[in-house]
C-alpha cells in the first residue's frame, strides 16, 4: 500500500510503497483511511522537533488525525463490524491500568499514539485497536471529520470541562478563535447558553467567532483586558479558556478573569507568571488541558452529526501531500487540510 | 483438578475432577483459588432460583467470591504476573462498551460472570480476565479477603458513595449491621468523621457495629424512627444506608432521613412504596446500588491493607464444601464461610 | 389599597380595602404588583386543602407567583433600588439557617410563604424581604414571566439537575407538557444538546412540546414505554422528568428508564411503588424536586430574557379575579392566567 | 471598655478606654471575647502594609481570629442566643450578594472584615453581624479554638477542597508543617484514609507532623522532590497542598505532582512560574484557596468538637499585648499565641 514516511528528520517525507498492515493481536482493528488531517505538529516532526519525546524508528508513517472505514478486526473485537465508517482516538489505550479504569483513558500508562511513536494515516491504511475506533453515525464523512479526532477533540476537553463549571447567566472569554478555538466556541455554544466573548488579534478570525455564534467580539489590541471587563461589569469573566497559551495572551486572559474564576490553559508555548498572593486573594484556578478521552470524541462525533460543530475542510489527494504541507507551512490553507487516500 | 459443580438444580453440588481452564484468549487470566466465599446465593442458586437469569448450563462450577494467585496470563496481560496474590471483580468485562469507556463497569454490556454464568472458585483454578484482577498488597492473604470480593465490593459502593454526599457534622444511618452492613461501617468510618447511628434487631450485629465505631446503636423493635428522630434534633438524618431492603426497614428507614437526605437502597426482597408528595415535598433521593466498579474493589484493597475493613472468616478445606453450605444454611457460620483449595 | 381576600374556607375571596403593607425591618421590600399567576394550587387553597399545612389566620390575600416593581425597601437592603422590576421567589428565608448558608434556601428552617401562609400577590402592593427578589432585565415585563415564580422555577430547578447529570447523545424522557412540563422542555433545550422524548396524552400539548423542540414525541396512549424503548435501542433513556406523578405515569416511566438512569419525580399525587430487587439489579436513582432555590430563579430569569423560556399568558384585571378563577377551574385558561392590578 | 488600638502605623499600639459598641441593626450581634487570635498579620499591619489595601480609619482595633459568648443581639437574629458560645467568622457578610447566595459567602460583594477594615477583638467586645457567629459545641472553650477562626478555616477549606477530589490509594503531600499546615494535616487525617508526605524545613515541625498522622515526613534540604517521587512509585502525588508558596516551594512542589493531579495554592509571597507546555502536557491543575466559608467554619468546629483537630496556644491577659506581639515576632510563641481579656 502506499504510505508518506519520513525517512529521516528536516527531509521530505516519500510516498513509498509499504506492505499493508495486518491483524495479528484479538484487538487490533485495521483501518482503510478516508482522511488524514495535516497538522502544524506533523510540520515540527519533519523538523525533528519531536524526536527525542517520542523516540520513533525512522522511517515511519506521518498522520494523527484519523478516520475511515473498518478493513480488519482481532476476534475480540465487539464494538466495530468491518465496513462501519469510524474515526480514531489518538491514542490507542491498555484498558488496564488505574486511568483506563477509571474512564480517563487519556493518562493510560501504557498507549501507543500512531502517527506520533508508530506508523500513522498518511496511507491507505493503519492500524490502531478496538479502544481507539469510534462509529461515525451515516450522515457523516471521515473525510470530514478527520481533523476533529486530535485538534477537535482537544477543544471538547475543555469546553466541555468549562461548561461543566458554568451557570446560565455567567460568561465565558474564548482567546484565539483559529483551529481549536473555533471549534470551542461551537461545543459552548451546543452546550451552554452563555454569552461567549472571543478575543483574537485577526479580525477574520472574529468574523467567524460571530457566525458561530459568540455574543460579543474583542480585538486583541492592547485593550483586550478593558473591553472584557467592560463586557462582565467590571468584573472579569466566570471562565477563560486560553487557546494560545503563550505571547501576551496569558497576562491578558489572567487580567480578564473574575474572582474565584477557571483559566483554562489549552494552548502553549509561553509561560504561566503569576503571583501567588494573586491566585489566592481571588481564589482562581488554573485547568490544564491535554487531548479529550475516548467517550470525549464520542460525545463530539454527536454534537458533529446535529450539526453543532462543523470544520472547514481543504481535501488534498494522498499523493499531493507535499502540496498540502507546503500550504499549511506557508499559512496559505482555509480550514484544515486533510490528505485523501 | 477439584471442582465442586452442581450437576441439576435442587440437587447437591458434586466434587468432580475436571480439566484445568487454560489460557486461550491474550487477556486471559487463570487464577490458582487460595478462597471462595461460601454465599446465600449459592444456596439460591442451587436451588434454582436464578436459573431462568443465569441461564447457565449445567453442570458447572460454584463460587462467585474470589481470591488467590495467578497462575497463567494471556500474551496482551500487562497488569499482573504470574505468581502475584489478586481478588477478582465479580464481572469479567469487556473494556469497549460505552460503560466500561466510562469507568461504570458494572454496567458493562458484554459481561461474564464467573460462579453465576461460567466456571467459578469453588474449584482448584479459574479463569477470568485481566479486567477483573486486582492485585493485593502483601500484607493480605486471598484467603481472608475473597468474601469482600462481591459483599464486601456492594456495601464499600454504597458507603462510598454515601460519604461523597456528606459533609462533616452530618449523620448516617445505617439499617443492618450483617455480612455487608458491618463492612459499610467499617468503610463510613475510614472514608468520613461523620455520626454513624446503626439499627439492627440482633444485639450481637449492634454490639459489633459499636466495636466498628458505632457513634450510637438502635435495636429494630418498633421505636426505632422514634430514636433515630431523637438522635438527630428531631430532623433525621442526611443519609440512611438500608443493607435489609425488606420488612418493615424500608418504611422505617424513610421515617428517619432528613428533608433532602438520601437514601441509599443497598438490601432487597422487599417493595419501595412512597407517596410521591412525600418525595416532592421534602425533596428526598432514593439511590439504587448494585456492586462496585474494579476501581472500588482496588480501593476497598486499600483499606484492607490499611486495616481499616476487616472480616471474620471461617475457613473450610474444599473437600468440606457441604459441611460449608450446610452451616450457612443453618446460620451456625460465624463471619463468612470461605473455602480453601 | 385593593387586595383579594379568602374571608373563609369554601367561599369566593372578596375584593377588599385594606391598608398598604409597610417597611418595617431593615430587609423588608414592598413590591407594586405588576402580575400574579393563578395556580391551580390557588383553588385547593379555597376549598381549605391547606388550611391545616399552611395555619394561615383568614381573612388574608391569595397570591404565590408574582412580580411587579419595588415600591419601598429597608435600610439594609442593597441588592434592589426603588423602582426596580422584580420577580419574587416564593419564598422570604432567613439567610441564616444551616440550609440557607449551604445556598440551599428552598430548605430554609424559617422561611415565610406569602400567598400561602401570609398575605399574597392579589393585591396592589405585596411586602416580602430582600432575599426573595430577583431584579429583572429591562427586556422582561412582569406581568409576563410572573408565573415563573414558582410553577416555572419548579421546573428548571429539575431540569437544570438533569442537565447537570446528561452527557451529548443521552436522552431525556419529559412525561407531561402541560404547565411546568412545557417549561421544562424549553429550559432543557436551552442547557443541553441531549434529544427530548415528550410523552402526553394530549395531542396539543405534544403538538407545542415538537415546537418547542422536542426531537420525538410519543401519545401516552398505553404503548409509550414501547415506544420510547425503541427510540433509545431498547434500552431506556438515561433521565427521565415526570412532571405527572400520578395515574400509570410513574410505572411507565420507570419502564422507560436505562440501567443506572435517574428518575426526577416532580408532579405528585399517586405513589412511587417498585421492588427493591428492581432498584438494585438496574442501579436506578429516583430524585425528588421542589420548588428552585434564588439562583435558580436568577438563572430562569437569564434564560427568560434571552428568549430561551417563554409563556404563554392571559391577563385578567384584578377585579375580574373570580372570572380567572373559573376560568383557570374549567379548564379555559390558554397557558397561564394573570391578575395585573 | 478596654480596646488595643493602633494609633498610627508604625507606632505600638496602645491600650485604650473606648466606648462599647452597641446593637444598631437588626443582624448585629456584639461578642464578649473569650479569645483573640495574635497573627503575623496583626505585625504586618502596624508596619503599615494594609494601609491601601484595607483602607481603615485610625486608630482602630486589631485582632481578627476572635471567638467569645454572645453579649447582644439584634431583633432579627435567630441563630445564636445571648450567653451562647461562639466562634466568629472573619467576615461579616450580606447574605444577598450571587456570591452569599450560592453559599460562596468568601467572595461576598459587601462583607466588612472586623480587625482588618474595622473595630477587631483584641478588647472586652466586639460588633459583628448574626451571618458571621458560628454556635460552639459545649466542649470547647473560645480561647482554646480562636485561632481556628482566619488560619485554621484556611487550612480546613483547602484541605477539605483536596478531600474532595483524593480517592483511597492516593496521596497527598503537604509543604509547610506550621502554624496551617499542621492544621491541614489533622483535617485531611480525619477526612481522608489517604497517605499523608509532609515536606518542611524544621525537624521539630516534621515530628509534629508525625504525631499528628503524617505516614511519611521528608525535609525540605534540596532532596525532597526525589523523595517524594521515590514514595510514589515514582510517579508524583496525586494532591500537593503548598502551605509555603514561597522560595523553591513552588518548583519543588509542582515537581512532586503527578500527571492530572492538583497543586492547591494557599501559601503566598512568591511567584507561581511554569511553562504552559508542563500544564497541559500533564494536565495538571492550580488551584487557589482563600479563607473557608461559614459553613466551613461550623464543619471545622464540629472536628474540633470531636477532638480531631486541636491548637496549641499560648494565653496571655489583654495587657499584655505588647509581650505577645513581641513574642510572635521573634518566633518565641510555642503554637498560637492568644489574647484573653
Amino acid at each position: 500500500m502506499r504510505a508518506v514516511q519520513l525517512p529521516r528528520y528536516d527531509a521530505t517525507p516519500t510516498l513509498a510503497e509499504v506492505p499493508e498492515p495486518t491483524v495479528t493481536g484479538p484487538l487490533d482493528v485495521v483501518v482503510r483511511i478516508g482522511g488524514a488531517g495535516v497538522c502544524r505538529t506533523d510540520l515540527h516532526i519533519i523538523e525533528g522537533q519531536w524526536a527525542e519525546k517520542s523516540g520513533v524508528t525512522l522511517p515511519y508513517t506521518l498522520g494523527h488525525e484519523n478516520a475511515g472505514w473498518v478493513h480488519a478486526i482481532g476476534d475480540a473485537v465487539t464494538n466495530v463490524a468491518v465496513g462501519d465508517p469510524v474515526i480514531l482516538h489518538p491514542l490507542a489505550t491498555c484498558g488496564l491500568c488505574p486511568a483506563c479504569r477509571l474512564g480517563d483513558d487519556v493518562h493510560c500508562a501504557n498507549a501507543r499514539f500512531p502517527g506520533i511513536d508508530s506508523d500513522g494515516g498518511y496511507a491507505d491504511l493503519l492500524k490502531t485497536n478496538a479502544r481507539a475506533v469510534v462509529k461515525l453515525d451515516h450522515s457523516l464523512q471521515p473525510a470530514d471529520v478527520a481533523a476533529l479526532a486530535d485538534a477537535g477533540l482537544t477543544a471538547y476537553h475543555a469546553a466541555r470541562k468549562a461548561a461543566t463549571a458554568l451557570r446560565p447567566g455567567q460568561k465565558v472569554v474564548v482567546i484565539g478563535a483559529g483551529g481549536l478555538g473555533h471549534i470551542g466556541i461551537q461545543v459552548l455554544r451546543a452546550l451552554t447558553p452563555n454569552e461567549i466573548i472571543v478575543v483574537d488579534r485577526s479580525w477574520e478570525a472574529l468574523g467567524l467567532a460571530e457566525q458561530l455564534g459568540a455574543a460579543h467580539i474583542v480585538a486583541s489590541d492592547g485593550s483586550e483586558v478593558d473591553a472584557v471587563r467592560d463586557l462582565t461589569g467590571g468584573e472579569g469573566a466566570e471562565a477563560v479558556l486560553d487557546f494560545v497559551g503563550e505571547g501576551g495572551a496569558i497576562e491578558a486572559g489572567v487580567g480578564m478573569l473574575r474572582r474565584a474564576g477557571n483559566y483554562y490553559v489549552i494552548g502553549y508555548g509561553g509561560e504561566l507568571r503569576v503571583p501567588t498572593i494573586d491566585i489566592i486573594s481571588t481564589e482562581i484556578n488554573f485547568v490544564g488541558n491535554l487531548v479529550g478521552s475516548y467517550t470525549d470524541l464520542a460525545e463530539l462525533m454527536v454534537l458533529a452529526a446535529q450539526g453543532s460543530v462543523t470544520l472547514h475542510t481543504h481535501k488534498y489527494p494522498l499523493a499531493e501531500y507535499t502540496r498540502a504541507l507546503d500550504d499549511l507551512d506557508k499559512g496559505e490553507v482555509r480550514g484544515r487540510a486533510i490528505l485523501v487516500p
